[in-house]
């Protein structure tokens, strides 16, 4: 049987060029200055060309999808919260009280919450989806995270919720993510994939001092060291022996709307690994990923500067749970309206130069 | 009879330190690590400073007045736009056809049109508020812009407007302009104000060739010459010598929304400018405005700088109007509501490091 994330994979097409060309004609009719939107210009181009059509259609609704997991390399002293945070902060995304709820209702975007891999059984909860793969990864640095088996499930969660939401109505993915210690595989990840050392990637998390952050590197590193194979084997097996569950599942969820062609916003440094991934398994992802903000982790720069990809927002935000990504939405959103509401010179009767 | 203006400059008054006292308190008990919103933070902190109540209420809807004027400075060949546009744009912000109709459509902020100086007579239009001080401004380059009295008469229309938008149920003010020609006198006045020389304050605007740009230099430096006296007899003078009109009314609405303790969100190099010369006359206004964007103008910066502020939002855009100010207002807004509707550790039974 077809694994779902290949046929997401096998379902890349690339951006409709006669969409790209009518939006930048478009743009240049319209009542105001050639390029005198900056960033909202190219960005309304690129909506076009991903869906399509131009003008482009608003990306909304978005939902944010927001997958959890637990990590066994937390047992190596990586953060100082303990591993039931996630699950608690499970529970207080279903209720509406974290950080990307808010930022959600705020920004009109929709939250779901999806158990790819937390540690423990979660109870019933609205708008809690149960995709577990496996209860938490192993410790990195004595053993795969899992096993490529298991990799490829939670890849093909990620793309089934994607699929899913775009059913539903959803016309923008936001990646989001929740995992007490998951900025360790990030780390470890993205040195691995961009051939970073693990010191100048991996950064201070939920705040961690520098004796954390020195224990971190070490970890990555050791990471490194054992999993060198995985990592000559390619993004797969490199996902596999890092993880985590829910990075993992990003990577698929990202690939999933890419096929389904609707923008993918893309959050903070967890979801940059996942996108450094995708990129790596599926390089017809990127014209449909937007970088929604720069997380203030040293490592989601690396994969920005890696992918070439400026990211719309840069507040410091070092929340992950899609925060950042969320926030960008109205940019996103104005981008399209843009050149589907503005008058042209001609339909306003206004001067040229 | 005391004028708006000043009325408002001496109802101005400081942040409230019991509400930041609380916000700052409150943000330590939110289920985040410390900081991890980055800043989304101090400027939660700064709304409840800015309202006097922790939680902060949500600073909506905002209204975004554009304010509209003619230069007599464009005589010198500044721009390659001819001066008939300012009213045709005028007539296209009331049909709701501009950037900032879309923009504020997407952010939820209402748009009314302030004909504070335009050089012709305009035709009724909805949303249009009739207050021209002059029709135009005098060029500068041959004697002031306009008189001291027509000075102070546009800074209090723009403390009128504010003080009305906020009756009329304005929670957070954005400041928008028109007027082709108009960053010949905002760099004019940033060079002025700054001690900046014109060649490092003037940029090239709707996007000037290299001629027309070195020709507003050579017309900004003879401003600055011509009106030395005025330059060093205070901002009020400065403001008067080297206009504009619209540029007057934004420093009155910027003090009158900060007297009337709302949030400003302040735009691009224009209003950067009316910023400028309201922080001159009184600098009380500061701690309730909000740089809502970085202008690609290098004006801009310079009053970024000058001023220590550090906007929201850096898009590449140069189209004035509001557009990048009211781009950052689901910022401003996430900002409050994430105080304001956030669990706490205790709320939702999540544990501590």
């Amino acid at each position: 049987m077809t694994r779902l994330f290949d046929a997401a994979v096998a379902n890349l097409g690339p951006l409709r060029t006669e969409a790209l060309v009518e939006a930048t004609v478009l743009h240049d009719r319209l009542t105001k200055p050639r390029g005198a939107l900056g960033r909202l210009e190219p960005l309304g181009i690129r909506l076009a060309g991903i869906a399509g059509v131009c003008p482009p259609p608003v990306p909304a609704p978005a939902f944010v999808a927001v997958f959890a997991g637990d990590h066994g390399v937390l047992a190596q002293g990586v953060s100082p919260w303990p591993q039931e945070v996630t699950a608690q902060m499970v529970a207080n995304f279903c209720a509406g009280g974290a950080a990307i709820n808010v930022i959600a209702r705020q920004t009109g975007a929709r939250v779901v919450v999806v158990d790819v891999g937390v540690a423990s059984l979660l109870e019933d909860a609205p708008g809690l989806l149960r995709r577990k793969v496996r209860p938490g990864t192993a410790d990195f640095t004595t053993t795969t995270a899992m096993s490529v088996d298991e990799a490829r499930d939670a890849l093909d969660v990620g793309a089934e919720v994607a699929a899913d939401l775009v059913a539903a109505g959803a016309r923008c993915l936001v990646t989001g993510e929740m995992g007490i210690g998951n900025t360790t595989p990030a780390a470890a990840l993205i040195a691995a994939l961009t051939r970073r050392p693990a010191v100048e990637v991996t950064g201070r998390g939920t705040g961690v001092d520098d004796t954390t952050l020195a224990r971190k590197v070490a970890v990555v590193e050791a990471g490194l060291t054992r999993h060198a194979i995985a990592i000559a084997a390619g993004p797969l097996d490199t996902l596999a022996a890092l993880g985590g569950l829910e990075i993992a599942a990003l990577t698929g969820f990202i690939v999933g709307g890419a096929a389904a062609r609707v923008p993918v916003v893309v959050d903070g440094v967890i979801a940059d690994a996942a996108l450094l991934v995708a990129a790596r398994m599926a390089p017809g992802v990127l014209p449909f990923c937007i970088a929604g903000h720069r997380s203030s982790e040293p490592g989601a720069t690396a994969v920005l500067d890696h992918l070439g990809l400026d990211p719309l927002l840069d507040l410091g935000l070092r929340l992950g749970e899609g925060s950042g990504a969320c926030l960008a939405l109205p940019v996103v959103e104005a981008a399209a309206r843009v050149l589907r509401e503005m008058a042209t010179f001609d339909s306003a009767g206004v001067s040229g130069k």
